[in-house]
């Protein structure tokens, strides 16, 4: 069924232990989509300026995503420009330009309006709750934020939150958000502000969910899903949102929700973000096949599974 | 089969956002005894100052340990006091006394000659190498080790490292051993200096065991277990011994060592770890049953795995 996401699509500069790349196509809707695309259809919102061209929209339309929801402003695409030190869970950042993101007004073009999926990557709460109002008709909404969203807004974020099923978020960003250190208390502290779900996304070492009592019907134990131990990452961003991607691309592709359609969207999450990691940029993630990822999924089950 | 431990006996003074304790019964080979203690026969060697009482010992006779090895000097008992923050995965060290462990050396009772499974918990490496030497029918063989001897003694554990069969440390002792930020990576350059497997323990994200190629023929992916979410982490102290107290004696209590043996007992040493967490001190290692580990094992594998 159709998902779709509104999030940045951006050019990055990124430098890591492992290279360096300048102005490649980035954001956090591009990295959705694309880890989406091999599970279901999507739809993309977004903003982009006079430097994007057909061929950067190609690298999406090429995976079959619907790319008509593109609003082309005057100005520059967003712009971000950041480095990685050997300790890859975390980047330093040089230079974000928000150009044509600082004005941005998501139009949901009328062919989106029955995307049945929806979600809302990191941007502006404010706009965030716009979104999911205007799409009142999806019955199952994902979302992510970040520090300056949490710390800057955090009334429209709490508004953001109410309206959200699941949250995706990591370490730092949980802790921030509940004011405490404790992952599993403040989970328990973020399900107290709406989402009925919650992944928090521990980078390198995989990522866990937790529920609601009752939520969706499926209990409420948490459930934990490995990373890959990687020897090379080549370039970590991204990860997180290719994780969102492969999630809620997973549960879109699904007739119903279950405990174990959960689980298993926790391992295509954990799948496409160890993908990303793998080139820089989108590279990775712009030509593989259902095999591949199924293939991963499967190593992700015998680094798992007992007997 | 019966399992030999060598290492330290302690009274620790613990403070915690939970609480404090003074000089409570702790040391690597206490903790790594009681979780042993539930799944096989242990055999303990240390040494103890006029302090420690038949009291202390009895918490580990009760269990079944066997203490013939636990030698008295004059003086007192090595003692260490520590703090932890809200982030429970580092302890700060206030006083570390190591009194009577100064001149400590090690002495195997005739009657410990027969164990086959050897653990050199976290002391001087020039003691574990001479244990392990004294020990040359022991046929398998487990360690740790800690920052201070790796930065100390690095060519008196690299001695240790030639002699073990697997090695059991965290992430910052394994980053700070190899020389690499990359764990998948420290992973394989610690496997070339001797021990057939690795396990890296990462606090609340569980622990990952990596092979030597060919290792006990059972090849060489990896395999991760988890920890368990616990919202209130009383005291982390021993966690790490208890994780390899669990580890170790579940494998010493089967009759073979293959890959699943290995897996379980991954998840035998997160099950040891989460109970020792939930009190202070060696409390509640002193009076599990196995039926409560056996249901937490269940717990642990719930969380992890799929249908």
């Amino acid at each position: 069924m159709a998902l779709l996401v509104v999030g940045s699509l951006a050019f990055d500069s990124i430098k890591t232990p492992h290279g360096k790349a300048e102005r490649i196509l980035g954001g956090s809707a591009t990295y959705f989509s694309l880890a989406a695309s091999y599970f279901t259809e999507v739809r993309v919102v977004g903003v982009v300026g006079e430097d994007f061209t057909a061929e950067h929209e190609a690298v999406m339309k090429v995976r079959g995503v619907d790319t008509r929801g593109i609003q082309r402003a005057k100005g520059k695409t967003f712009f971000w420009s950041g480095e990685y030190s050997e300790n890859l869970n975390e980047a330093k950042t040089n230079v974000t330009e928000l150009n044509v993101l600082e004005d941005f007004q998501p139009e949901i073009p009328r062919g989106y309006s029955d995307s049945e999926f929806l979600f809302l990557a990191n941007i502006d709460p404010v706009l965030q709750s716009q979104v999911r109002r205007a799409m009142s008709s999806a019955r199952f909404v994902g979302g992510d934020t970040m520090n300056f969203w949490i710390g800057g807004k955090p009334r429209e974020l709490a508004d953001t939150l109410k309206q959200i099923d699941v949250m995706l978020i990591n370490d730092g960003e949980a802790r921030m958000l509940a004011k405490d250190h404790s992952l599993p208390r403040a989970a328990n502290k973020i399900l107290a502000k709406g989402p009925k779900a919650l992944v928090i996304k521990h980078g390198e070492y995989g990522a866990t969910v937790f529920f609601r009592e009752g939520a969706f019907g499926i209990g409420h134990h948490p459930f934990r899903a490995p990373a890959l131990p990687i020897e090379e990452v080549k370039d970590p961003t991204g990860a997180g949102d290719s994780f969102a991607g492969g999630f809620m691309g997973y549960i879109a592709s699904q007739d119903g929700l279950n405990r174990e359609v959960f689980k298993r969207a926790m391992f295509y999450g954990g799948v496409m973000g160890s993908f990303a990691v793998e080139c820089f940029g989108t590279e990775r993630l712009r030509n593989l096949s259902r095999d591949e990822i199924d293939a991963r999924f499967q190593i992700f089950r015998e680094l798992t599974h007992l007997e």
